[in-house]
């Protein structure tokens, strides 16, 4: 374990970074961090085959999942343990096999313990797939980055 | 490609084993149908390694995912193709590795065009841990059963 | 100002009694407490001609309103003062001037310290008109009831 | 009855106009029109004695009715009736008796029959008090401007 950087772009970036590598099932989603700033970050993914559902669209989980991680991971860019309180989620447009997704979430409020985040979910030509809104809390308890739970990085 | 059921509890089975049968990701999930009736089915699922974030514990795109595939196969019972518009999901507990789940979805009201969902999610134990809603828009489209999209089935 | 009661049930009612007592805007919507018991509390109202908006339909705002104070009252029934966090609301169906209205507020969920509620607003013959979610956020201060503000009661 | 302006701007301001002359709740709420364009609607209003719930602050359903008008104006602006499906709303500060609110609504994404709003409520000293969101389905219907249901204006 290791001290959080006092520079909160640094400690920004070690959050997610952190983060990132020990979120088994954001792997899966193969998401990359595009951007990453204090209170904002901007994640990327491909949608595959098997991220389908019934109607041979990208499933609404995945969509969810993805700007879910977004959420998660610019509301710790901090450095204080958040977690999610409530969600919720539009669908302005279908999201397809080979589709290229872009998160980007952002803090639209705060107040002493709970943040208000917007994550807005686009595709590479523009068009929003995604609104999803997400509330936190935010709890007094510091990240410690640096090393794993496996003692590993 | 074959007719529905003029059955109702025979037409809501098959709309669900064919968007299933479909469905890549729900699939991925491991998810197991244990109860359909028209306008209400419950899902089971078990939460592996592999499902989780960057704190140990469940995604919170996996339980939305869950949720979502029970609100998607009881909203799509009647036999129409249906969608979702609008998604929102609370988290009062903790989901952990091995933890089996229980998705009970079911409407709690509807107009011509759209219908209200509500999704419990809960542990084996009768626990809740995820408060789901839904809101989704009935097509005029028939689903096409019996065959997929490949033309096997 | 006086001690809560220690029976749940008489310190419900008494939490309710004092917020209504208080609530100037619940007392212009002219909503009456037909039900409380700990946790639960079902409200009435009548729609009246300056409740309506430019459809000439009762104002969302209104039936939102009317929902939020049985949210408001049963989330407090506990003793501690309680406020929200989100709510989110559905219109299954048009209210109108005349119609007499139902809230019925209950907890489907619980943690630390949050609740999770659902309000389902109906009309006297049932109809489902407003489905309401709301998640709460408990302090620790009790609530000091038996005075108000202007030293009344 | 008169048809609606051709002139897209002139559109969205006799639309307002309309729905506000015949929008008695909103009148009660004292609600003025800032600014109006297409899709885009700020409203101002004061918040007074009679708006305060049993907490002596602002009724939350008193604010949820102020953004949700800002909703309707902004989403009618281009002539089709068009309601409200769902919405949810959180609440990053405080609203106080003598507070004056401004209510910015915006479309954030629209598909061929949906539209996804936003709305922020903010205090004259830019305080985010309320985050509001919106999904509303536009119908094929026009409105009918230049005349109220009483024959008037």
């Amino acid at each position: 374990m290791s001290l959080l950087p006092a520079d909160p772009g640094q400690r920004a970036a070690a959050v997610v970074r952190h983060l990132l590598a020990h979120d088994a099932f954001s792997r899966w989603l193969g998401l990359e961090v595009a951007e990453v700033v204090p209170g904002r970050v901007t994640l990327r993914m491909a949608v595959r085959d098997d991220m389908t559902n019934g109607f041979g669209v990208c499933h609404g989980g995945v969509t969810f999942a993805f700007a879910d991680s977004a959420l998660a991971f610019a509301s710790n860019t901090g450095g204080k343990v958040t977690v999610s309180i409530e969600n919720s989620m539009t669908y302005p447009a279908m999201v397809r096999v080979g589709d290229v997704l872009l998160a980007h979430a952002e803090e639209e409020a705060s107040s002493q313990r709970l943040g208000y985040y917007r994550v807005r979910v686009t595709k590479s030509d523009g068009t929003v797939v995604a609104l999803f809104r997400g509330t936190v809390f935010r709890t007094d308890r510091e990240h410690e980055v640096g090393r794993g739970r496996d003692g590993s990085e």
